[in-house]
């Protein structure tokens, strides 16, 4: 299930699984494939296991920050994978340190853990009542709480998180591809913003957490995270993202031969594209599969080399062509700008981008590593600006009009870092950026 | 330039190259990205030099066999590196063996070596001239002697080979992709059948071997081998898999609601069949780019738990569907199989298989991996028979005149393991199936 | 310094630093060396730092329990390196636990953190004082608090500390030989029990913590652990390997030819040994320091062959002759069986056992890494048992009264692990074996 | 018994077996104790092997030159692993080159093969005789020929071999070292100079290739190289070394207090020397075994330091005193020049250095790697001259006749390192100082 969850984190991956009674932890930085054969070589009978992939966001890398984090504490042994971002997360610990907590990572999870510990509830339910209390922001969880599982949703929804059985046995994931990837005959199920479901011998129980002032499920999952072949917030992604392209087309007139996709990112907004614009598609561009973060390249002049050696125009495809370009957002402008001179460099005649996303004006605080606000392109220039940045004819973006258009329940939604409506303030002390206007 | 080569051997990578008037040698089993950053903290200064992918075929693989080869010989430092199989190696190297040679190597490229060092002649070209004489079979060959470069394409021209210069350097290699790069302004040609092209202070020039009976272009270097956005043997490698796969479509009347590639080998085929057939394309495949040779699977069940680890069907585009799933080969059936079982598990109505090219009948025997006859799908099944044994309803190939017909100069090529016409005899001693009947 | 003190600890290594005024961590398993090369390129500027080498104990081990620890806590960025175990830490973890610290470790030194952050007192003298003073059993410790260092020793002062002056600059580190490895003009002296030393930018200064109720430098400091170029507790510690051996000979009648250190633990006595007996000293046997901890040998017969492969009698030297065989202490009898069975099979006549320490009875407690009673061969034989066990035709020991009449202060030692005369009462909770009776 | 002969090589490390009709080859950069869990780990059936341990002589390092050797010839397949240095292979390699011949490495041992591959004659005994004979210098052979173990020693008997024999399976090591790692009941003998001893399925048997003109055996085994458990040349290793230090002893008058050894290389005859003069014995420099080729050092200041982690006076021994320090030898003097400075630093008053080995005077050319004429400080220096500069009270040497004086074949032996009266002319083109005067 990690391993088809590696988009999700490729910093480190860690695994915490009961044997014997206790709780064994392994934790390692780079990618599930590296710890994947130890982890399978393991022979011990278990009765449960949490993993986690991580992504450093602002909190910061490292072993340290590497999770699960497994501790003990008053419940006893305790272990936490946790996918989102705590948004007021500097003023609880600044508090649980004034009260004499001790922090051994950088990273908001762990005050989950303190909260936890120092509760004065009785029983599992209880106590999560009271600890996630205080949380506000974004907070999936998986929990191994001596021999029982817990799976927590924040109340605002911010990331997804399913649930499923198979042969008597429950599974927990993100997304559903990690599901999947357990074999065909598996019946699940969102697990709803607010709800905490409990698995143990017993079986499987829930209750809610008390409901937020809204819904904010996080549109970048469909728009750029999430892996293509999975549905979450109940949308399949791939459709989605078909219909992004398509919404990008409708209100679109260029004048063009081909619609080329950034591979692979913009796959599947350049078929919904060229579909509705009645273009047609074409793999303008190549993608080397085995250029990975190999080399060292530390300047700009390299950082070039490498998008050279990923990305690769076709000339006797592109060559004289006006060629519409789609890729999912723009953030710096930096790798589209590369992208569209070897375009050029290759013949092609006209060079029209088209980002199935709106334009990026914020951070998200949530859990998407989005830069400071001044690294944004969109808060610097407007489009024309962009297109001449970047060496394009035209450059245009979807509307958040049009994107919500192509959901089916819009308005439960969070766009902050296109239109600047955060549902919790972002006071997490993470960067001189982060705090909400 | 070996990056942009990456797909042609992932087994061992090498370089040889000039340094204070020797050669030096690094050779490592892997990927280049695993030699990269050691080759590029490199700074010495270097007339030239030569580098290898390696992907074994059935002479074996290891450190021992990888490229290039570095020898000290009557004609002094003399290095090699070769894309190909010779064909009658097994009698020279018995031949060379009995006048005293040592092989410290299985690869067949060695031998090439001794006829070298035990040519009489004198001056390259007739040393060149001298030793190249009995081979026969693929070798496109690039040479590091003393400072002499000496690039060869066997008079067949089975492999590709070109050359390109740049601010006054020469770049040879087997595709062009790999002289993309090098940058924009770079003029390239191919090298042509029998050519041996010199480089060296004064400058480049050339000279041929006498003719081969034939010529023998790989076909397969067209329809799977060599990168898309390279050009091989004059055509574009992107262009031609779109035609074979529009002329897959052209004698085909099925019924079917979606073309879906085999990610991301189908992809062209299935682009130009889909749209020969106005049958729309969709992505109902996601490829998990971060699996690789990750896992140690050794037994059945476990393969088929890599598949599933990689390739992932989208259950909301191929539900209910009846789907033309296009590849470009295929071989024993194995992934093909478990493929359309996923297609189906979920919910494809119908699954149509097509190949863009013919019935792969016999060994290569020129450098391309295919296995032994018996294990070859097709030579124990007819379509029929195998739509059976995958689980498709139908499957169809392209035939071998309708792939000519989509080749500009379809006499120069080689389509032995299709049609069991062997330009040269396969008696190189590689397997009990590799002798030509 | 670290590298000098690789004897005390090999399991892992650790560092802490200031760094832009922040601490920075880098802990990882094994040894110094395969840490140096990246510790050493860092090129950042830093106030100070501080650094462990562990070898685990009890308390278990693995990269959870690398140190030094390093945490955020109401005190700010306090970082800890310990050595020794606290003997109460059982029941202190209890109660730090039922207030909701949670613990990320399985260490004893995590609550050493704990009570500092959680101390109501104000400035680092006062919170030392309120926060040690429930911990009983051995603390060496280094911290480094915000820019401030503070070395700790436990006022029963079992375990050694030294602190050093030069240019300017304070070095702390158990052994002195860490404080050679700078260089020769540098001006040392030991930190006394239950002294405190603060360094900052003004300097150096000392408070003491309230007396113990006696002093406990741990003997086998002298006997075995300690590096022989060290001094410490104020004692040459290869002078007193030496005094012990005579001390051993002493009342030693044996007839013999030879006297045999087991290499390298047991030269020193040896020497001592053979001096007084007027026995002619000699290597005679030989030990192999490419043998390390390489091969994986699970089962008895290869651990037999593990000693094969390292320590090697000469047949010239010990064939036919008397030998007495010296070393440090014996625990559980294994090796010795090995040794002496490897001197009769190179034809000793005789092998006389000597052993410079007295009968080990019981665990420590305190720090140094001695199995369960019920392993200890001294708990279960007398001397003539041992003696037919391990297939010497003698063994003695040291008596607690020669050890002591050797000792300049032999008042202010433990001998806990000999004489079951406990300074502090065992409560630590790791193992059966471990409360004191 | 590799790793009992670690200390012959430590570059790189290989073995080749037999398994399934063919020879396997893994050879590997690093020590044994890296590729002995893999080695150890094959479970097919093998009906013999050899191996090799490396150290790089003027011949060059790296992979390419790792041992041993394996080829396919007009013998079939052949694998050799050599100990030594051919001293013609200059001429050698010329001759064979002139005839077609290519080589991969630049070791002098792969003309062997081409020696055997090229000879006209039938049957392995005739062929060696035939191939061998050209060869001049030192070769000590191990090879698998097909399943026959064929060992060699050259005629002068310049290098060590042994054979044994246990269970009915034979052993062929260059140190008796590796065959007591075999266990006790165990018969062996030296292979005479000259004498072929074949191994295969119907034992073993020998002949003798002609006799040299004298007999050369490396006198340098028994000071520096061998192992001291060993037996070589029929001596033992380590009663030689106490009788060479005894020797100098023996016309020593100097007044000391103490006899302290470089750890481990001058340990036995500092015993020798301590024992003849009457004069204490002690451990006065402890060694760090931890400190390896760990860090990368490459200025003169870091490796002083590096001494400085390795080597460590013991003040309390050596302060105040008159100390005789003993080594084996002294090549370039930098070393023992940074030992005195520790001894005075740590308080010595006195150091007189003390060499059990003649003056160093050329390079060896059989095998030893003794740096060219022009570093080796007897060359430029007296030993007054030589005192002054290590900064030491005195220094003496042991005299050639002294040195003869405890062999019991002082005849048999070569001294040229020493007297310059080479046994074979040295032509084998290795470094500009190797042509003997």
């Amino acid at each position: 299930m990690l391993f088809a969850l590696q988009h999700r984190g490729q910093e480190s991956a860690g695994i915490v699984w009961t044997e014997g009674g206790a709780h064994k932890v392994d934790r390692r930085l780079g990618m599930v494939s590296g710890a994947a054969d130890a982890w399978l070589s393991g022979t011990a009978a278990s009765t449960g296991g949490i993993g986690h992939v991580r992504y450093s966001t602002a909190g910061g890398g490292g072993i340290r920050n590497a999770q699960p984090l497994a501790v003990e504490c008053s419940k006893g042994s305790v272990a936490l994978a946790h996918n989102g971002n705590i948004s007021n997360s500097a003023a609880l610990r600044a508090a649980l340190t004034r009260e004499g907590a001790i922090f051994q990572s950088s990273s908001d999870s762990e005050l989950i853990l303190h909260l936890i510990s120092r509760s004065r509830a009785r029983g599992i339910e209880a106590i999560l009542r009271d600890a996630l209390a205080p949380l506000e922001g974004a907070y999936s969880l998986c929990m191994l709480w001596g021999d029982t599982l817990a799976a927590v949703r924040d109340p605002w929804g911010f990331r997804p998180l399913h649930i499923a059985e198979k042969d008597g046995v429950r599974y927990v994931a993100s997304e559903t591809c990690a599901l999947h990837a357990l074999g065909p005959s598996i019946s699940q199920r969102e697990i709803l913003p607010g709800e905490v479901v409990l698995v143990d011998e017993d079986g499987e129980r829930s209750f809610f957490l008390p409901p937020a002032p809204r819904r904010a499920r996080c549109v970048f999952e469909l728009i750029y995270f999430a892996r293509p072949d999975s549905r979450v917030f109940g949308e399949s992604v791939h459709a989605a993202r078909e219909r992004f392209g398509e919404a990008l087309a409708e209100r679109d007139d260029v004048e063009a031969d081909l619609v080329v996709p950034v591979p692979d990112s913009g796959n599947l907004a350049a078929l919904g594209y060229a579909r509705r614009a009645g273009i047609p598609f074409e793999f303008g561009i190549t993608r080397n599969h085995y250029a990975g973060r190999s080399f060292i390249l530390p300047t700009r002049a390299e950082r070039e080399f490498a998008v050279r050696m990923k990305l690769h125009p076709v000339p006797e495809i592109v060559g004289g062509r006006r060629v519409v370009l789609v890729d999912d957002s723009l953030v710096r402008g930096t790798t589209s700008r590369l992208i569209v001179g070897l375009l050029k460099e290759a013949g092609a005649r006209e060079v029209h981008l088209r980002l199935s996303a709106p334009e990026l004006t914020g951070p998200c605080g949530y859990g998407i590593d989005i830069p400071d606000r001044s690294e944004l392109i969109s808060n610097r220039m407007n489009p024309g600006q962009i297109a001449r940045h970047v060496g394009a004819d035209t450059v245009r973006f979807l509307t958040t009009d049009l994107l919500k258009s192509r959901l089916a329940e819009p308005s439960e939604y969070c766009y902050a870092c296109f239109d600047g409506d955060y549902p919790c303030p972002i006071r997490n002390g993470e960067g001189k950026d982060a705090t909400c206007p």
